[in-house]
């Protein structure tokens, strides 16, 4: 019997990233249910086990809706018949930290997920983002507007983690799990429009495959890559220089910026802004833009961050000061 | 009176592109006679003649449509009427080369504005390219699939050129225009559904604006300008690191290749394979990628490339050749 191409699509993801493990190690994969990680988990089982790895299945119960935890019962028998060597349902409490209840339910999400890694001991958590997943990040990040970082999607692989499916369409990943006889729980909420990534899916894609030819999502996927390449290097390219900067004194020397490529220098002024206390999150480009302008004194007086914190000019120097706030 | 917003936008923009000149230097302004250029030619006479600058309107008769001729007087009269201090229409021939019809009259007009820069012996070629139109550019790009450089859209200045409004929108334009008194001549070909241009202005944007919020067109044309910095940042890092490995010796030395970060070795890997013979316009990601593989052993065997170009490893070496073809 030859291998159906959507199954054998998953099992080359999960290979390519297995490839470093020893045997006797674990490898957790994140199982919803759905029809990604369920084709995950299958692909994983097979080729874990011919790697001699121990291949245990989560599910996380997010206790969010009613009968969370008949839903989780059920992920459960799934992953043992799945011939997974060990199942563990974890049980999280969402807390929102004011980034909105789906930036608060993929916290509380990984910060279970690594509880559980440790407690194994496992090399590697696998989830089961697609290409099509992929797409949608890169167009809600077009719409936050924080440049190129936004651009990059999610990342192949960072700490203990990794994205085997990638390449991976969810068409593949639906006919996989049909191919093999498994039946995916289709989570409500990713039909409810109510959620901007749900609209991307249903409703943008769609259309951008139907306005400018098909293959968009495949595009959007490719160029995350190259952008994340790209963002790596000049991140990394800016932290040296920023620590060879600051080495020299208080603040930053702009006779030494104005020699760093500009997409390196504003990096920089970024850095020393974050290091002299603003806030990360609120540190938005239109800052940083003013921070560039400042240091090529293309703009007079001062810059104000959020955190109190406000950039000038002392002579050949960018400084920085803490604003003392009256409580 | 005070100054309406929009046609102060358009002023702002043109002023701050026009502040290395020197009194007496020529301007031209290209000018269909659409909003966008018009806008720009009225606020260039304002701002050109404060600062002692000749404006010379230039319009371009693509010769295309019946009636070409007619509609290039027509704006003529208008750039008369605006004040400009020199006219000039230029003809073009629009001679297919293969990239489809709207690169060839792209390339024609700028072959002739060129020409005739030079004759005038002008400074400047001024632009009426919006936001709009960057936003557009940048989803274009994204749909091509040609990675980072696709999202990086239009150049603010190249060589001789400037697009002055790249900050201000389509809708600043028209304003500006009807609060000026001119009259715009809608261009036939914004409203045919078969330039993908077209569809991405009337349908597309306006869904992702819909669906996404307001501000994606802002959003698109600002990360424009942030991934423009970062590619050519990273092509003159890889233009650097690519002599440095030239001058070494024939193909490039592996063990160079990988201390460099992935993207500035990737974009090494393209120079090369240009270098060899490999086609510019046909040379993909998919390519450069196999380069890629090959250079860090992941890939066995050969690359071959656009161009009969052929890639391979010797020992510590990546090499290129050109393969014979056959008449």
């Amino acid at each position: 019997m030859s291998l159906h191409p959507a199954v054998a699509a998953c099992r080359r993801g999960v290979r390519s990233v297995l490839s470093g493990l020893e045997p006797g190690d674990a490898v957790v994969v994140a199982c919803s249910g759905g029809a990604d990680s369920l084709a995950l988990t299958s692909a994983t089982v097979f080729e874990g086990h011919r790697q001699g790895l121990r291949v245990v299945g989560a599910t996380v119960d997010h206790g969010l809706q009613p009968g969370s935890a008949d839903q989780a019962a059920r992920v459960v028998a799934q992953l043992v018949g799945l011939g997974v060597d060990e199942t563990a349902t974890v049980r999280v409490e969402v807390v929102g930290d004011g980034r909105g209840p789906e930036a608060a339910a993929r916290q509380a999400r990984y910060d279970v997920l690594e509880q559980l890694r440790e407690r194994l001991g496992a090399a590697l958590v696998l989830l089961g983002h697609t290409r099509d997943d992929q797409a949608e990040t890169v167009l809600l990040g077009l719409t936050r507007g924080s440049g190129p970082r936004s651009l990059a999607g999610m990342r192949r692989a960072f700490d203990h983690y990794a994205r085997p499916l990638l390449d991976v369409t969810r068409d593949d990943t639906v006919t996989a799990c049909q191919v093999e006889g498994l039946v995916p729980w289709d989570d409500p909420h990713n039909d409810d429009p109510g959620y901007t990534r749900v609209r991307v899916r249903r409703t943008v894609l769609p259309l951008l495959e139907e306005q400018l030819g098909p293959g968009v999502a495949a595009t959007l996927a490719r160029t995350a890559d190259q952008v994340r390449d790209d963002v790596e290097a000049l991140d990394a390219l800016a932290r040296t220089a920023y620590d060879d900067l600051r080495a020299e004194g208080d603040g930053i020397a702009l006779r030494r910026l104005h020699d760093l490529y500009r997409a390196v220098a504003s990096r920089v002024l970024r850095l020393a802004a974050l290091d002299a206390g603003a806030i990360d999150s609120e540190l938005f480009h239109v800052h940083v833009r003013a921070l560039v302008d400042l240091a090529a004194g293309d703009l007079h007086g001062e810059v104000q961050l959020p955190g109190h914190v406000t950039a000038y000019r002392d002579r050949d120097r960018l400084l920085f000061r803490r604003t003392a706030v009256s409580s």
